[in-house]
């Protein structure tokens, strides 16, 4: 072929890149016209997947001990967190059926929808239909279509601090004004209603709940739910209640879905397959309307739900054909299991961490997969913050650990507790080695 | 449960609603302050499968026969166009072995990154590498992606008319402005080349290309491909090659990729395993880049890229795990067999059309699953224009074709023969009685 860069033409760009032209400086250099969109690096600036791949490279390649990675929220490489068998011959036999190799409707195929709809309403006190039901691929792309949604001119959203940045990225993408509102680790991580009724003016959309909490491993209470959706009323806001942790809880509060104040406040409820079936990577999730009163209809959020579906891309056909065998017939036990190494872990976790000086949990968790604990780098002799905390973790421990501030606070630690329990042990041990060399009580 | 809805608090909102407040018509009114994103529903005003859908409604339930589906590019319904099993089962490897359920990195698994840029490659003069390329949710996504990264403020894109609707859809939402030039029928659907020049400027950033075409079903030639380069070049702007069907060519000409011009202008080109192994419902594309010279990578649009993958969802991991397997192991015999049914369907389509007095095909299609035809209403009695004409169609003989304005050309129409060719046979032939039912020449 051809060797097309080597040939010459008579074209204003040539001249200027061979200093004929006008020769000016700036000019050379401003030869193509396009350049990157300058929202997307300050959307994309900090992100989980980007911080915990910079801590895996400043490991110590002679550490010959395994990595511990309890950084993610990610247990299904571990086989005593395989999915269910059920899910998998689901996938197999639609996808061995070839009834499913083509396009789905952009909202999701109609089964799938029904099966949702179905799931979601055994824990509410009405029913929804296929109709309230958008397929997603994975809660990720709930989320982009939400806050796409939601992003007319001028408009601020309530984010939790601290949250999962996905909402920050995709709210600043979108030119959605971000509004942070505290949880309160001294009151297991609840929502400080007063900061959200202080924040909110008449441009405040919406306001995110994440409930099995993601970072903080708390589940909220009938009361404060029903006392969020209240406060979201009074404000005239709808909730985002993303429940990708749903039924992920393992101590007495059990799981209630937002939606069951869908009458008192408008909720969109994100959720997915990713974390109960432990297949994050079948990217599977749905953005649900629970609103028996029909405002989000009648602003015509839903259409808008629609319209950006029409122009988005869909999960998998033979993984949505899947759906209604995937959450009508998998068993118990399998959940069962799941909750059981989920609970062991976290008391692991809990009561390792009590025993570290410079490390405090506010709030033993209760449900999704990670706890959030604080530093206090008063005791130790030459860690800076968080960030510092958790490179120096990784070289010397192989130990990975998010830091805080990717989630919004600084000098505090996301540990997941989502791993194989045993390592999860050897994990937090070697951390422990670690807080007690870097120590200035010696 | 408590009934929610039915409880009295004080606050504003429920003042107002009981028209207690401050009373006032429009006050009563804006109680909720959400509503939707105004961009969304004038980004998703027009599209395929919503017209489709519509068209589908305006059929006669009475009609018994059989519906002929002419309008939509997928023809992986028909058992004569079910996908290798080769490609099954490089699925059901990848599900069963339980090592990809986890999230994949944001642009894609390793080994399917170097898969596809092997692939790629074969038909280019030089090798890309793994780092060249992104995967995808599907073509859908690619440009999703692309777009979203161009669209720095004030820039402007150059699509083709007749086109595909997603790309004006994407750039609306993007508030990237759009420049149509034409496509010439009496070239082959060249690019008017002389209108690309006419319509750049220096906030242009890049022209779209879809090769081999839809809605067109034209294969550009060498010559032309290296002029639209070079054209590029001039105008310094980059190319968005959409190649989804690519290797889809039953003439002489075959498929030549654009990235063979990415030493003339940097060339960003887009696929997926949609079309060729026929199963869009899988999801599974990819972005390219094909610029040896650096210039993107340069501008930040490969740091942007990865940027943006980094807020959105990925395909299922297991379907990018089952990449290298489908790439590679695909049998000849296998699109052989899918090109030999799309050679007769052109055929069948070509010569039934010649024999219709009020439809005119420019230019016979060498490639794709379309052909684009003008209708000459002059001829009929009572049909106003291509969306009249698709409507009656659909009512009175079950037969769905999409109205070229949906493409961008008003009295035109998409037919798609990517049909089984004795249902195809049988479309036409109605299409034929119609035409003659609705003659003026009596
Ligand atoms: C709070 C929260 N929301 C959404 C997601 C995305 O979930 P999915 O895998 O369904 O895209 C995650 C994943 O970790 C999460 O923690
Ligand atoms: C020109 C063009 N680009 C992109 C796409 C989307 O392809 P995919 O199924 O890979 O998302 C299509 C689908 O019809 C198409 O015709």
């Amino acid at each position: 072929m051809e060797n097309f860069g080597g040939k010459k033409k008579e074209c204003a760009y040539e001249k200027e890149e061979n200093g004929v032209g006008n020769g000016g400086g700036i000019e050379m250099k401003k030869k193509w016209c396009f350049k990157a969109n300058e929202s997307i690096s300050s959307a994309s600036g900090i992100t989980i997947r980007g911080t915990l791949g910079m801590l895996m490279e400043s490991r110590n390649l002679n550490d010959k001990r395994e990595t511990i990675p309890l950084g993610h929220g990610d247990p299904s490489a571990f086989p005593c967190f395989r999915t269910s068998l059920i899910a998998e011959d689901a996938i197999v036999d639609c996808l061995r059926s070839s009834k499913f190799n083509s396009y789905s409707p952009s909202v999701g195929i109609q089964s799938a929808r029904r099966a949702v709809a179905e799931y979601l309403s055994r824990d509410l006190s009405y029913e929804l239909s296929a109709e309230d039901v958008f397929l997603t691929v994975g809660c990720i792309q709930s989320i982009e279509i939400v806050l796409s949604v939601l992003a007319r001119r001028g408009a601020n959203i309530l984010l939790p601090r601290p949250g999962f940045p996905i909402y920050e990225s995709r709210a600043t993408f979108s030119n959605l004004e971000i509004r942070h509102f505290d949880l309160l680790p001294e009151k297991g991580w609840e929502v400080d209603l007063d900061a959200v009724k202080a924040l909110a003016d008449e441009n405040t959309v919406a306001m995110v709940v994440i409930n099995p909490g993601n970072p903080c491993g708390n589940v909220l209470s009938y009361q404060h739910m029903k006392k969020v959706a209240e406060t979201a009323r009074k404000l005239g806001i709808l909730i985002i209640s993303d429940e990708v942790y749903g039924h992920l809880t393992f101590v007495n509060n059990r799981f209630i879905p937002m939606g069951s104040f869908g009458s008192i406040a408008p909720v969109l409820t994100l959720g997915s397959i990713s974390k109960r079936w432990l297949v994050p990577g079948w990217r599977l999730g749905w953005i649900t309307v629970n609103d028996p009163n029909g405002y989000l209809k009648e602003a015509k959020i839903v259409d808008s739900i629609i319209g950006y579906a029409n122009i988005s891309t869909d999960p998998a056909t033979f993984i949505q054909a899947a759906v209604p065998k995937i959450l009508e017939e998998t068993t118990e036990d399998f959940f069962d299991n799941t909750i059981s190494i989920l609970r062991e872990s976290a008391e692991i976790c809990y009561d390792v961490i009590n025993e570290i000086d410079c490390i405090y949990c506010p709030h033993k968790p209760d449900g999704s997969m990670f706890v959030m604990v604080k530093i206090d780098t008063s005791l130790l002799e030459d860690i800076i913050d968080d960030m510092d905390f958790c490179t120096k973790l990784a070289k010397e421990e192989s130990v990975i650990v998010l830091p805080g501030i990717c989630v919004g606070m600084r000098n505090w630690l996301r540990i997941t507790f989502a791993i194989e329990p045993l390592r999860l042990q050897d994990g937090l041990r070697r951390m422990k080695d670690f807080c007690q060399r870097h120590s200035n009580k010696l």
